[in-house]
């Protein structure tokens, strides 16, 4: 076991980078904050590179952390482990974790959500959240979505990135797999030129994709799915929020 | 027309003060802010106090502003605009609105949604954007809900406060009216014990309480509901967002 008493170690200083997307792009590693979630990293076998505790977390964690690996557990003094905490009141425990992402997926069974260009980290996080709720198969993360890495994204997604698979991918290319295998995609319109979703039926095997929250999904995307649907707004409101009508659909088709 | 330049003036520090719930209630005004939301609070027939807006304001929204009563309209330059805005990007106009509450309602006719301690302002907001895209009739916000009038509910609701009754309540109370009244109400359950909403048919009239993120509907409400039902989870999370869950259970019962 490691121990590391100054912030100004070269180490924490790399880890600290984390909390910027090209840092965590460049190593392949990203950073999660809390015991219930360094937890389930480690039960669903997720690669850990350090966990990092302070006096407080060795206390309250101690017999979990005599069934980890010992090179990588670093003990760290409260300056250290307050530098790198993102929350206003730090739990005593944060880890380093090695990205594992599948780049492809050699079938699609049961229901996928597609997110195309989806900016709010919290929306992201939720809809992650939702789909493993729901029951599907996993989620793909088109370009122009918020990183699935970040702080809030994690934070929102309670865990379920290691529920289910979370890939990242072109979704205009993988749109062309799911009609190739015969399999449906639904596309998500914010006005009445599409099929009310309550006329779709609940399918095994399906995609949906939801689109930014400003102007939903690319019409590039939508002039290519199998069908579009839209939720009836039944009262004045412009629109839904797009983690509440990604939860209605896929409660609904699956 | 007036015109304030001076951040340090005495309006514009009454003003800054609405920021905290404790003037909000105080003085029963709150700060919107940008040009939609301003739009449906005067065509809503809210009692706007004052519209305050800059140079760019000013030029953009011209026509508009000329339809608004010039004893409202106050023009101020970009520092007192920015001093009172909440925005990282301020769009040049804010207004101060005098709350209109109906403490208490004659009759529940349609579907209700009865917030019990919902603290996130984003679910609060979020859920009674959902409420009105789903033709609720109204909300009922219960004692230690996030106040509706602070600037990220006001934004998360998007304008829906003006669509439909959001009512300050004793929940408790209101839950014997509709009792009284034979209207079902539903209390929602964090577990299997309840009934699966599925086998809960749509209602004319209904209430429907959502409860905190952690604790869900307090015990006591549950014990006095005509049913509480939950949303099956099918995957491993542990469960919904609570917007999320309010969107699919308003969505099935209306």
């Amino acid at each position: 076991m490691k121990e590391i008493l100054s912030s100004k170690n070269p180490l924490i200083k790399e880890i600290k980078k984390l909390h910027k997307k090209k840092a965590r792009d460049e190593k392949k590693q990203y950073v999660i904050e809390g015991f219930h979630l360094i937890e389930e990293a480690k039960n669903s076998g997720a690669i850990i590179e350090w966990i990092l505790f302070n006096q407080r977390g060795q206390a309250e964690w101690a017999n979990w952390l005599e069934t980890c690996d010992p090179e990588k557990l670093i003990f760290v003094s409260d300056e250290v482990l307050n530098s790198l905490s993102d929350l206003p009141t730090p739990q005593g425990i944060l880890a380093v974790i090695n990205k594992n992402e599948a780049d492809h997926l050699a079938e699609f069974r049961g229901g996928w959500l597609l997110l195309d260009n989806v900016q709010d980290p919290g929306n992201v996080g939720t809809m992650i959240r939702t789909a493993d709720a729901a029951g599907l198969a996993g989620v793909i993360i088109g370009e122009g979505s918020a990183d699935i890495y970040s702080t809030k994204v994690l934070r929102a997604m309670q865990g379920s990135n290691y529920h289910l698979p979370v890939i990242h991918g072109n979704l205009a290319d993988i749109l062309q797999q799911f009609i190739q295998n015969q399999i449906p995609i639904y596309g998500t319109e914010l006005n009445e030129q599409a099929v009310d979703y309550l006329k779709v039926n609940k399918a095994e095997n399906y995609g949906l994709i939801m689109g930014n929250e400003g102007q939903g999904v690319s019409a590039t995307l939508l002039a290519q799915t199998t069908q579009n649907i839209y939720i009836p707004i039944r009262g004045q409101a412009e629109s839904l929020n797009v983690a509440v009508a990604a939860g209605i659909l896929m409660y609904h088709l699956s």
